[in-house]
């Protein structure tokens, strides 16, 4: 870390502020310019508040030289992270597809899109059961039924599954989910977080809708300093000026994350654009940026279209993208090499 | 509700959809113009879901005519509510000041500071004893230890307390809490709002990094649908591009809010801007503009700064400001009469 | 056009603005709701300025129906639109790579570099004569000996030119170029749109940095007003609040312009993320995603760097992913057939 | 400036890395941590471009400790400028209020405006001769003729005027104007600042719609290093993700300036919000936190109010304003002293 103090700092300020590093174990190197004086801060800085200091009157300003997350960042960890889920691995160089209805709606409704994205190619089943919903007039979801309807489709079809987790009472509840998800409103729950952290499921963490990289990894970082370090990231848009979609999908998220992070990279197009019509081309797009897998909504029956969303596709039209994406990503490995 | 059809919509699929909005109970008015249908919806089309609506092929855009808010909503509530805390009122005129420092950290801090923002002109003690903090490895609060600290100071100075709630297991600790705060990361923490909606005391709501106004009254509604009408709102900034304050201070929802809800409007200039230097305009610039109160940081101890936040303000400094805010408020009612 | 009316609107408002929206021509379809009563406006819509009607005491909100925009929109020109630039076509399922060094430095620097990209697969050259640079004491460009070196590359290359115009006097020095580039800090810059209209050269509109789609599509109706239809839409990324990157790419452009739009999308993906490392994958997905082309940046001395971007990729690095773009276009089409 | 450099840097790009910076006249102060080199720049590091050192392979950051403007600082020019339009003042203590319609339509409306507005309270006249437009079917402005109603205006009221240049080929039309407006839309028209930075009138500056403070200053910037030092600066609302209202009006650039500049600022209520209802309150606001103005647009006549924007005032509704603001200012005053 780098302190960069004003011009003739004040003494008394200035001695109180290294005595209190020096106290936290920092060693402090002092560069002195014509115009400003600098502190270079070596040691073990994450825990000390960037905002704190950068407030004193005598600091001008201070940056980081160093992450503020350890156990999610690639330097210490330079290997990929494969999350495993039961048959399937997510991560290196795998592409996952999980699909889904955005709410479970009953035990035949899931139990055929189930069978019907494992045909197509999917490795995951997803779909909601605790639902948060912008209106407390809205259906809230089926809650631990839907789990149960959930439980009954991998029964079926093998496929593993993975469900939202809203609030950390309904933990027990998950105790047969494969993976569970902290949607993006919950990203910055830390209790939830810590909660997530201190069980051994993988945890896949949507970005928060104004979340900076940084803050969706210390969200991850949360996880992980609990003793959980099977997290997955996922990518479902962020809140721009733009209304035309729903949220503006980053896909520089992917080679971003890449650099600064060894967690798999799941991209939900679904969520992201709010239209179904834009699904495939953006899943398409992900997949040759080089994502580690896809969330994508798919809804079975149009006579009920009104109870799914406006991202779902069918099961005809996901059939046609999943196999598109399979032979791309195939495609890319070709041209990687 | 306006729904606009394309031009030539499929008959069986517009009847499908005239029949599941008759089977909810809703009247529409059909006005075939040269080149679009319009559906008009009347009944109560709260429970309904725009996006779900507008992602039927034949619907090219849907429009709410009504805002999808009832309980906060001032045409159905014309009067200003004001909530009662003990011997204080906020909201109806009145200039509510809450002061106190970011984190609760001692007794004898918190009833020193408790103890000057009294004599200086606040009516309400803040103080964090759960701390939400973007690292695992940053302080976390004294939590339930930290609410016996702000009880004592009640006990000595009479001020009312408000402190963050961050999950629904500590709710029994805040059973002598005088308001319950809802966090910006929690705003829409649905399972927290229900809970808090659940419960008779005041329920203060920050709202999130990123959310419009109407998610914000939806997160009130969501307290008040579950009975609680004592919801006071507070403005903390939202994240936008530009990064010299911490967040972007939105004036504006003062008098957007004053139209739209009969909520009080407390305005927190403190975590807005996170520089202390800019507290001081900002808060005048607030009451200016017409809030039902401030929520500002005061730290007592210049030796501990570095524990207190950025956007502290002394209790010398923070005394002329309370000084001047309420000669303020005294001045713009004389204008205003 | 939808007007929504408040409940009891004044009558007399309200024939002033029947009879006004009358004498410009308009026809009015009056629906009465039970809460609401609308207007359905039938004509010419695009001449009206939907904010002064939403404006007026009666008025609760106004929705557009018909896009604001005719010679960009897609509905009144299905086919898409084809750029021919000497023998080059940008659209209609072409893969147009521009590329070339961010400013134009010398003629050897510029043929140099021309070379290279063309034998990696460019199809026209781009180079900054006049640089929109924030700071005055920055270099401001080579001006029009800048234009004279890349008039002299296409006479060693073949390849067209594109460079980007920043003021309508020096529209005279620009009548050897190919095509003229508009750059994002004047995509509403009108007098300068407009005076491209009334030149034949194609023009190349960089999105603004918070510019929605729907004002990016009035820019080129600005263009096409003046009777010029060879207008190309450039995506260069948005700001949002994440800063890692310089801005956010907006992939979703791609599909979202193909629906709205006839005219060719170009994704810039050195200028959206100000960082070299990230146009190979950013590149690789605006491809996948169905982009007609890309705007890539090449600096050609390793020695010289300093003066070149941090977006700028060397020309070895720009030949295998020309290379990888080309066989992925390639692969798209098999796979969409 | 300082450049952070990477773990074992390459030893020969370092020292072409410091020999280039010599050359340029810095000189580098080396410091040794470990971890990280750090070298501080010192000299005039205003014309060194950031993002081109930050680009290099050795560079992990480089974060500047010098703003990059000088004329604009502050630092360099502790007083406050204050400029002078005729017989008023910008600037100093004083509260300018500028008026007018948004467009000028007629004499006669612009003189009775102008008439009306001056009896008030308001010091300046604005009005709108040529008017940047999103459409280009939407009324462009008068024109030449629209300034000469502004001076007719003028002559009758003694009103100094201001009035925005949207092209540098207009500028000979301005050589009456009292102050020249750059528009938002054309903050980072660096041609046209150039223009009025070699001439001697007054400019303000319109904050563009998604410009930092920084880049805003750095316009400023532009026109003072062309010799013009009389420059105002006009906050009139930043693009967020909120469209509730307009723009969100950004009052914490009134401190933050004061800081940073010493230019005067300007507030814009009208344009920030789109809506007239704000203007008072966000006028008001906009006083108490200390801005040396206000821009707010007046229209006449009721019954042509489909010509004016939603944003403006009726003369009698700006007269109860102008009489509060001016109160107001005067009282603040008081509480300051």
């Amino acid at each position: 870390m780098i302190v960069i103090l004003k011009s003739n700092p004040n003494r008394d300020q200035l001695e109180s502020l290294i005595t209190w590093l020096q106290e936290k174990g920092i060693t402090i190197h002092t560069s002195i310019g014509e115009s400003h004086t600098i502190l270079g801060l070596v040691g073990d800085t994450s825990a000390l508040d960037i905002d704190l200091i950068a407030a004193l009157d005598i600091v001008d300003d201070v940056k980081r030289v160093q992450e503020p997350y350890k156990n999610a960042n690639r330097k210490f960890h330079p290997a990929d992270t494969v999350v495993k889920v039961r048959d399937t691995q997510i991560g290196g160089g795998n592409l996952t597809i999980m699909a889904g209805p955005c709410s479970v709606e009953s035990e035949e409704q899931v139990v055929t899109i189930a069978k019907a994205v494992k045909k197509s190619g999917a490795t995951m089943l997803r779909g909601g059961a605790f639902k948060p919903r912008t209106s407390p007039y809205s259906f809230q979801g089926l809650g631990a039924t839907g789990i149960e309807y959930l439980k009954a489709a991998r029964e079926e079809t093998g496929l593993p599954i993975v469900t939202e987790l809203m609030d950390l009472s309904q933990l027990p509840l998950f105790k047969d989910v494969d993976v569970i998800q902290i949607g993006a409103r919950n990203m910055q729950n830390f209790d939830l977080l810590k909660a997530v952290g201190r069980q051994e499921k993988p945890v896949m963490i949507k970005r928060g809708m104004s979340a900076t990289y940084e803050e969706w990894l210390m969200s991850a970082e949360y996880v992980m300093a609990g003793g959980n370090q099977n997290v997955i990231l996922c990518e479902r848009g962020i809140r721009t000026f733009e209304t035309y979609t729903r949220n503006t999908l980053d896909l520089a998220c992917i080679p971003v994350l890449r650099k600064l992070t060894h967690l798999p990279i799941i991209i939900d197009p679904s969520h992201a654009t709010g239209k179904s019509w834009l699904v495939d081309p953006l899943a398409t797009g992900a997949v040759a940026t080089g994502c580690d897998g896809l969330l994508i909504e798919v809804h079975n029956d149009p006579a009920h279209a009104l109870c799914d969303g406006p991202q779902s596709l069918k099961p005809e039209v996901f059939d046609a993208l999943a196999h598109k994406l399979l032979k791309l990503h195939a495609c890319m490995r070709d041209l990687e090499a």
